[in-house]
């Protein structure tokens, strides 16, 4: 089972790719997506996709797992953050992938059983869960592999018994 | 000068096809996009962008005029146009088109000389506009020629000093 995290962003959006089999779970890729903000949106949201694209052609992921876009006081912000995330979602349809959306509570509460939990807890825990030497830099990064982790505690255990079988 | 408007939507995108030769501007195609509500919001993005890539490969519009997303009362449906908005400009951008956003005021004052116009005045200017019979149905395509002409109104006067060379 291999599980695709993003964290969407226009400006730096990351990404972290994880697998689990059996009960070890391991990070297989982690980064950020980055488009240069002098650039217009239109060809940052295109360079974004072919970046994208590229990152699940590579690792081809079972399911794709996103942070839902909350609205925040900046709009200009949380348009970008909308605008790449539909990119995200049809880009992962595109390649196969089943596509889930988590909000940011939920996955904190997945990663550190508190749905309040700060950036530094949530580094070190997806860390911890991933037997990592030191957290992973930058934090957007390990807030997509969070978004992965995430998943996995979610997905049904209807697919969990049928994939011990 | 072949422009392409988009009304974007994930349950209904308007888009509507214009050409520009010397003084005269005709209407070359005009409809909707739909996707299917029961449907999943990732695979109804997915779906949009194959419709849409159809449409751009068929017809290689020089430009793809947007408009702009504007935050409604509905969060939820300010958030689905937001990502349909940012498919379509990535998929623009993919088909080779020039990409520009116009705001729903800029594009009623373009094609009625006043930004406060209703549907109504809206469909019936376009109808003249562009010489047709009778309104374009639905509005969503209307308003999607609209954005069109509103990019054909609004382009740099050098870009059309050096087309008339």
């Amino acid at each position: 089972m291999l599980v695709m995290g993003i964290d969407p962003g226009l400006s730096r959006c990351g990404y972290g790719v994880v697998r689990q089999k059996g009960r070890v779970v391991e990070a297989m890729a982690a980064g950020i997506i980055r488009t240069d903000k002098r650039e217009p949106i239109p060809r940052r949201l295109h360079e974004f996709q072919n970046e994208l694209v590229e990152l699940l052609d590579a690792y081809r992921p079972d399911a794709v797992a996103i942070e839902q876009v909350l609205f925040q006081v900046n709009v200009r912000t949380a348009m970008g953050v909308g605008q790449a995330s539909g990119v995200a979602m049809a880009a992962a349809v595109g390649a196969g992938a089943e596509v889930f959306e988590y909000s940011p509570t939920q996955i904190k509460k997945a990663v550190t059983g508190w749905g309040g939990a700060d950036k530094e807890q949530m580094g070190k825990m997806v860390q911890t869960l991933l037997g990592l030497p030191r957290p992973l830099r930058p934090a957007d990064a390990a807030d997509a592999v969070a978004a992965a982790l995430c998943h996995l505690a979610h997905r049904p255990a209807a697919s969990r018994i049928q994939a011990a079988m």
